[in-house]
């Protein structure tokens, strides 16, 4: 995704030096002018505004305060935008840091995947100081279409978990429809047909389903990555004290899809923990109950 | 929804005969022409296609095949639908009591709700022979808008489950991301601006957040009778010997629902019940964390 949105800012004519684990994942930036950094403190000192999209919690720590992290080269004014959905706490510790030095911080997490990413089209919820998002906005509306600003520091990340949360409900709604109307022996298109226009429509029917049934488990959003975020939320929820029982009931049923080899599949693949529960599989042609 | 769609009927012009135990409900229909009788019996002995739409499964049981009930008026060629969502395994034993009697049924349980009764946009998930759904679709064309013909006798009611699992999913996804949100001290509006055009996008993140934000409970859709659907749907799966947790689950918090006296509030009620479980109650106002 942080190349298909670097290629947005390229196209828009900002000067853009990027790092990445990954040397080759910068190829195409590199040949359209982008510099190359050896460290993400070089980053730092050859930018005014940075963005930083990484894994997990850790690499986002690794990448801030880390001994080659960009917390080594800050100077006075510089923005720095977090869009890896992150711990909320975490966006506190590194604006903390950050202001310690005159440096701004925003958690601006995204959705809409890999498809969003590169049609310019995110999502992106901002946590931070009103007047510095509204200073980083031009650089926002390259890379995404609907831009809110959420809050205070960590309230971007709040909104991103409030997304998934969203998510690990529909995921789990569909999948044991899919189950139920397969063992009943319905014609799965024709269910669909039913109930895709009412009061059960919902993002995941009409876009993860098709690739459910042609059993194409490709991400998509992998499946660890959205291990990782219902993990936040459910951690934050404890601190907060409140009870998700159905985020924690599909967040256990993707400890099964990962236990089934599926971690790096996409998030649709919860269907093949609910088909080993059974132990049914849904095929295309309908099963006679 | 009854009298609505009866009403569209008239609307066609067809001649129409009704029953109803509370007779006051079928006052507008009379004065617009339609004739009064004083059971399910005299209904058929003076129609040719009937339409049953009544609460539960014991009544559905009772308006055909109970003492005054409709199985003691059959012609040979009639044709029965019931639009109640009930058990699958109960629309295959009216099919044969009629099928007995050379009388043919349909099962055409209805989505959509109030609205969708009184628009004629009601989705209709038809099970039994397509030749009759082919008969009497003008009659399902003067009420409804999406006609599905789903496959044989009990079809019909296993999409509408299929229907019902999912919102069972969608429903707890929502109300649980409104409460952490709240929890986590976000403007629910502007949340709800950052995650409604996405993945997360539902229609019950359109349709019934704006009611619990309101903190407006009114059905809709009864929480008693979403109870009976998902019960449905969890004796069906146990037959089958399907594993759904999610709906389990959610099956489990609408007890809780109905045991804080909101039996006949509408579904999005879910939300009392994991307000309860964390002691918390989502204002307008948000909560800071």
């Amino acid at each position: 995704m942080g190349a298909a949105m670097a290629g947005h800012l390229l196209s828009k004519g900002y000067a853009l030096t990027i790092f990445s684990r990954t040397r080759s994942k910068a190829e195409g930036l590199l040949q359209r002018g982008a510099r190359w950094a050896d460290s993400p403190a070089q980053v730092a000192d050859a930018s005014d505004v940075v963005f930083t999209m990484v894994g997990f919690p850790r690499d986002v720590s690794d990448v801030y305060l880390g001994e080659a992290g960009l917390i080594q080269q800050v100077r006075p004014g510089m923005v720095f935008v977090d869009m890896t959905t992150a711990p909320p706490s975490l966006a506190v510790t590194i604006a903390e840091a950050l202001k310690a030095r005159d440096a701004h911080f925003l958690d601006a997490p995204v959705s809409g995947g890999d498809v969003g990413a590169r049609n310019a089209s995110l999502s992106i919820m901002v946590g931070g100081e009103a007047r510095i998002v509204e200073a980083v906005r031009p650089l926002f509306d390259a890379v995404g279409r609907t831009i809110v600003h959420q809050g205070g520091t960590g309230a971007g990340q709040h909104a991103k978990l409030c997304n998934q949360i969203t998510i690990a409900g529909t995921m789990i709604g569909v999948c044991e429809s899919l189950l139920y109307g397969y063992r009943a022996g319905l014609d799965l298109e024709t269910m669909l047909q039913s109930i895709k226009g009412g009061a059960a429509a919902c993002w995941t029917l009409d876009n993860l389903v098709p690739r459910i049934l042609d059993r194409d488990f490709a991400p998509g959003f992998f499946v660890e990555h959205f291990m990782k975020d219902m993990g936040l939320a459910l951690e934050e929820s404890r601190r907060m004290g409140l009870v998700l029982p159905g985020l924690a009931l599909v967040h256990q049923l993707y400890l099964a899809v990962q236990a089934h080899g599926h971690g790096r599949s996409g998030t649709h693949a919860l269907m093949v923990a609910l088909e080993e529960l059974s132990n049914v599989r849904v095929n295309a042609t309908p099963a006679k109950p």
